[in-house]
């Protein structure tokens, strides 16, 4: 089964699952409805994909109910989406309106921001239910509860430390705070909690937990490389958001803190005028020049693969196909 | 044990397990480092309290590990605190700043607002890891965060109708609508999660759950009424904040709903031009008038006492000396 029959597994059980939700009201339900089409309309998947391979390689069978229990992770991803988009104030993702813009379109900002977080809230809580539902037995549901919790943390620390760097000024960020904060907010939750709580839940559960850390630490930090490159190099309709968005949010990449470091001090001004501000064509050619002529470009790149190939070396040893699928993906995506 | 004896306990064992968190970085700390101050600052330990509460009269004897145990509802509780304050913009709460108020002092509202989500769905998490750490059975642990979904998914709910309600006129507001959202907001976390979840720990855990959740849904509206005309006749000292800030914020609380629907047109119109705005002393007088002379103060607290009575006639029942107390504190209150 590779990342895409996968995907249409995942995306059935999401949609019967969130169908299945009930409301006290109809105005309540109006609110939270926005929240399966925000959800089935895109995604990649890759949380729950990497849930079922740690279940895999810890030997676990029960496939089809191993997918009902990996919703815990997109459904998770997606109320972490819900606030990062509120954060960012992106208003598009996967092609569409995200919750709190698609609110603001019709009430108050205050108030939608405000119905936005308790939707993020809501899809939090939901995630659990999701995993409380399959027939897997309590303590090990348990276990992968508590271990969500730990990357949860992670995660959380990882999104305070982006918002610190976010006003530090381009000049004093090294790029060891970086990929610090990739580690946290990326590596932590994207694949790491993934492929622990699936090797939890599988007959296993001991002997491979450090090589899965160490694992997805490494491949963590490649996907959210590529995903900044993405970020910059990107089309609009593969990744399903504006290409000025990053740098209009002033978002501090690893490519970009990297040309900035090797950039003349006429071409660092050029940057900081640019990042964090609205935005045209020419200014993302700029920074695009920039990031390509310094050899950001090609820093951040060659340091995404070599994350790969440890990574590699270390899924070969795991024996799983799966993996080795997701780190073509994390080579190949444009999306 | 009385409820006052009981918060020092629960106090002490907040304030160690908050100062066991770490963190990966000194910048990252001080951001998280206000919750201690924020939680220990105050705080009546009401959902504590009732865990313990639901555990005893399940036969539970355990009653310091249960207090531990018990952390999990203060926690989570104020995480709900720390986004509703948000949310009502409100700047002050156990007589000192709101988390995203001090955030907000030290850096732009956007980062602040951030901040302060992240905060919050990081308190939602040590919350968990509170029970976690207890030396209950782990099914059991397992049960308690299962049954919390449910209620939390209710409180999500009533935050929902609470934010739909306040951007209806007050014209079209029943008070139905109003109990209902005390329903689900108030009486499901603050009286039925705690109860349920403390009982559901102790070695009982079955036969009572019906009437704890009726007993629940009982004072738990009692509870809110009470709350409501504190926010309009209590002292700031007492209660931790301007005595017109539900005004301010233009809650749609009981008592108001039935000054509007028993004013005359004048009053009506009186209320219209102050609930929802900057007052004043002297808007803060008038509505206090109004709220008195239509009779929805009496009426107000004479629901509350009937709650109380039909409260008294299953906590009887249950045979629960501190439900008693807890009552006694819903009808004394003045904080």
């Amino acid at each position: 089964m590779n990342l895409k029959e996968r995907k249409e597994i995942i995306d059935e059980k999401l949609k019967n699952f969130l169908s299945e939700q009930e409301y006290e009201r109809k105005d309540i339900e109006e609110i939270f409805d926005r929240l399966p089409r925000f959800i089935l309309r895109g995604g990649k998947r890759i949380r729950p994909s990497l849930f079922l391979e740690g279940y895999k390689i810890g030997g676990g069978e029960k496939i089809d109910e191993c997918l009902e229990a990996s919703l815990l992770m997109e459904l998770w991803h997606n109320s972490l989406l819900i606030f990062d988009d509120m954060m960012d104030r992106d208003d598009k993702r996967r092609g569409g309106k995200t919750i709190h813009k698609s609110l603001k379109d019709q009430i108050d900002e205050s108030t939608a921001v405000s119905h936005a977080i308790n939707v993020g809230e809501y899809t939090h809580t939901v995630s659990i239910q999701a995993l409380a539902r399959t027939n897997f037995p309590e303590e090990k549901k348990y276990r992968i509860i508590e271990e969500q919790t730990k990357w949860q943390k992670k995660a959380q620390q990882g999104q305070a430390l982006d918002l610190i760097l976010h006003r530090k000024p381009l000049q004093e960020i090294e790029t060891s705070e970086v990929l610090k904060m990739y580690e946290l907010k990326t590596a932590s939750y994207t694949v790491i909690a993934p492929l622990k709580s699936g090797y939890l839940l599988s007959p296993e559960e001991n002997e491979k937990t450090e090589k899965l850390e160490k694992y997805g630490k490494e491949i963590g930090k490649a996907f959210q490389i590529k995903d900044d490159l993405l970020g910059l190099f990107g089309k609009e309709e593969e990744t399903g958001k504006p290409v000025t968005s990053d740098m209009e949010e002033g978002k501090r990449t690893l490519p970009l803190i990297i040309a900035y470091k090797n950039s003349s001090k006429g071409k660092k001004e050029t940057l900081k005028s640019i990042i964090g501000k609205k935005s045209t064509k020419k200014d993302l050619k700029k920074v695009r020049e920039i990031v390509e002529k310094t050899g950001a470009k090609r820093k951040s790149e060659n340091l995404a693969k070599k994350k790969i190939k440890n990574s590699k070396e270390i899924s070969e040893k795991l024996n799983s196909d799966s993996l080795s699928e997701i780190e073509e993906f994390v080579i190949e995506r444009d999306y």
